[in-house]
């Protein structure tokens, strides 16, 4: 048995989401897909993030088992043959045994872009969120966050985590080409976190002490606390860190 | 009589560019046919750019010249709720008496977009030249283009301009999110001159005198001399400017 590892990028707009689900067009149902035939066996992949339905992807991961031959250029080759034009593949190689996209990921980051302006060029992959934001105002609502947090309330309702403690390695705003990015690296990520997490800033930047504001909504641990979840569209898996890989 | 001016942006991909072509899928077409609808007859617009199949725009401008007495904020509404996903109206207002979208503009600026490294999130709108490039020897090689200089090295084959002497105020080379973006702002442009320009300057950062060697291009006049046509997908048109109107 082989342990192969894929690095994919992909455009979730026409997605709906990363996971398998039935009838529905997704990321890992089409790269599945794909597989089987290019391996001539059913396999199950693994991926290190699941993405919402409309977020993106430059750096997923994904892992599968298989008892096929076909060496990883190979598999690589005939992947992007056969691959729809909004899912790529960066690169696929041989992974140690045991190696799990998902289990084995030490952390993540994701990226949350706004728009200063509705920009049709950039709105596939970014949000407008229709007022004036400034950097060093929401700078100052992520400060609460840094460390190991108890991220209960930016977990989507409904959602069923049975850890919400998360260690936030860096979170943090910056300029990008349409106006302001969010990175957020940290070991584990619930559902709707970084978007509940931007809706939550928006708000808290607001509030005379932005970092009070933010620090109050991760104490109360209530998702009822916590801001709008901001939209889908403005949300990338960036990248997925391993043993060994550092992350900055 | 009433003159009106159009703001559009339009994401050209699914586009055979501005002009109105019979049976195909121009942003100018689409235009006009919404512009029938809203105002109850048929009006024939003007642009101050014909970008060609696949190329976009941030800040096309158009105009036309109408009987109707609806007002432009009602226009700007109707076009909103009608237009395809791949066009926005970023604004429509009253327009001096002999307003042209195209013969009345001074200067235009168009950005060409290249990649570092292939980027499916980015590459609707950039391109990846599968070569390592440089902002310094892309600069060196603008040098020649400033001023008053013939493009006809640049002009499409088989094109017909009427005047090829162009008056280039700036031709110069940034780095954005995604890799290098040329910027260039003239008072004419020439049939894929922008483009010839991105791929004659490819050529000539290999050359040991990138400057010496777009130089020699521009003074021959020769389109055989020029390098490729970069493709259309990493041009867009920014801006247009007017009478009046201050261009850096």
């Amino acid at each position: 048995m082989r342990t192969v590892r894929i690095d994919v990028a992909y455009d979730g707009t026409a997605f709906h989401g990363w996971q398998t689900q039935p009838e529905l067009r997704t990321v890992q149902g089409v790269l599945e897909a794909c597989l089987a035939t290019v391996l001539g066996e059913s396999v199950r992949i693994v991926g290190a993030g699941r993405t919402d339905a409309g977020c993106h992807a430059r750096g997923q991961v994904a892992s599968f088992v298989t008892n096929g031959r076909l060496p990883v250029t190979a598999v690589a080759a005939h992947l992007r043959r056969r691959l729809p034009d909004d899912v790529a593949v960066n690169r696929v190689r041989e992974a140690p045994a045991g190696f799990d996209a998902r289990r084995s990921a030490t952390a993540r980051r994701y990226a949350y872009r706004l728009l200063d302006r509705p920009d049709l060029l950039l709105q596939r992959t970014a949000w407008f969120p229709r007022r004036a934001v400034e950097a060093d105002v929401l700078e100052q609502a992520m400060r609460p966050l840094a460390g190991e947090r108890d991220c209960a309330a930016f977990a989507a309702r409904g959602g069923s985590a049975s850890r919400t403690e998360c260690r936030i390695h860096r979170a943090a705003w910056r300029r990008w080409e349409g106006g302001l990015q969010l990175d957020i690296v940290a070991d584990h990520f619930l559902y709707h976190m970084v978007r509940n997490v931007v809706g939550t800033a928006l708000v808290a930047m607001r509030h005379p002490d932005p970092a009070a504001a933010m620090e109050a909504v991760v104490s109360s641990r209530d998702r009822a606390k916590a801001g709008p979840t901001a939209p889908p569209r403005g949300l990338c898996l960036e990248e997925v860190f391993y043993p060994g890989e550092a992350f900055a």
